[in-house]
């Protein structure tokens, strides 16, 4: 059967209703006080399992999630071994860099070298600082980064930013965006080519409903 | 002014009462509906961050923070230049590796070789199935990892279990326990030999709490 991998959090509404759009049904999952890990379409078409966004490329990579939906900045942090399908446009967040307001950078590079930098992506921000030639050291925090900067444990974050209603109740300013992130469909590359229940065949009726809507809004 | 750094989640109640015993009141990260995230005791001696469990010993180890209280769990896997200094004894549970109950493996030895593991405790998952010269490939998932057995993801988990009812709940169980885990109260090595802001005598004086109230329960 068909499996698919959905990520609890923000991206859950739109990537139910994604799947909506061509036929399946897991609202399910929106349901309160819904414990459920795993359901099927009531139509037995396919299957879906509840999962951390971060985790979604993990049971897509291992093919047992022939398709996932997950966020463009997992992706380039965890850079997992799936076939990056379509961009859906939902989710849309920056990976940005951010100081103290108070502070006197207002670009990555006018970070003085071996500055400490939180964030949850270390693999993105070590490639941006790399990239610039200025040596820094990332700190690794998973919850919380915009107290790095508070409490003087980094002169920088790097981190997501959607509304920036966070950042701003910190006293921090975005000075520099790494990448726009939204979420994509991923697939299980050979499960893709073989079309394994549909699949590719789920995915173009998937691309051909985005087109539609695009011509319409 | 010392500076503590307390986890969030199921050891803060506990973590607080500790610092209470010595005369440290951060019961304002109880109150319901608190959004802060760094508070000073009222009586003007400390100041408290509110942070992660995973996260405590980033700050430790930064200085960031002189002393706090983190998981033994997020020791052994992290492995951070930290003291260790007292082990607080609440918050306990063990680190297991778990199996389905229709499965008929019982010990981690019986695993075939090249099973999948999965666990968020990718470094102790390794040191495990190293040290019984199993070779097994550990998958990374940062949430409902009770999800990899019964998806077939994976033929086992390590994690955490303090009660046992998700494994129950799930058909799972516990073959094998690699370590029992309780809150610590961790330091930062220098600050602690020199006693930065009396933080040695605050941890003198938690010690002498604990003994004391072992030797009347």
């Amino acid at each position: 059967m068909l499996t698919v991998a959905i990520p609890k959090g923000s991206l859950l509404k739109d990537s139910i209703a994604s799947f909506a759009a061509i036929g399946l049904d897991f609202s399910a999952f929106l349901e309160k006080g819904n414990r459920q890990l795993q359901i099927e379409d009531p139509t037995g078409q396919a299957r879906a399992m509840l999962v951390r966004n971060g985790d979604v490329p993990v049971y897509v990579e291992s093919g047992q999630a022939h398709v996932g939906i997950v966020g463009y900045d997992v992706l380039r942090e965890k850079k997992p071994q799936v076939a990056q399908i379509l961009d859906l446009g939902f989710g849309g967040c920056r990976l940005s860099v951010a100081v103290q307001e108070s502070s006197p950078y207002r670009k990555s590079i006018d970070l003085p070298a071996h500055s400490r930098v939180a964030s949850k992506f270390v693999q993105c921000a070590r490639d941006h600082f790399r990239d610039l030639d200025l040596p820094v050291d990332i700190v690794p925090l998973y919850g919380s980064v915009e107290l790095g900067p508070i409490t003087g444990m980094s002169e920088a974050i790097v981190d997501l930013v959607a509304t920036g209603r966070t950042l701003k109740e910190n006293g921090l300013i975005e000075i520099e965006e790494l990448f726009y992130s939204t979420a994509r469909a991923i697939a299980h590359p050979l499960s893709y080519r073989l079309n394994t229940y549909g699949l590719s065949d789920s995915l173009n009726a998937l691309r051909d409903h985005l087109r539609s809507q695009r011509k319409t809004t």
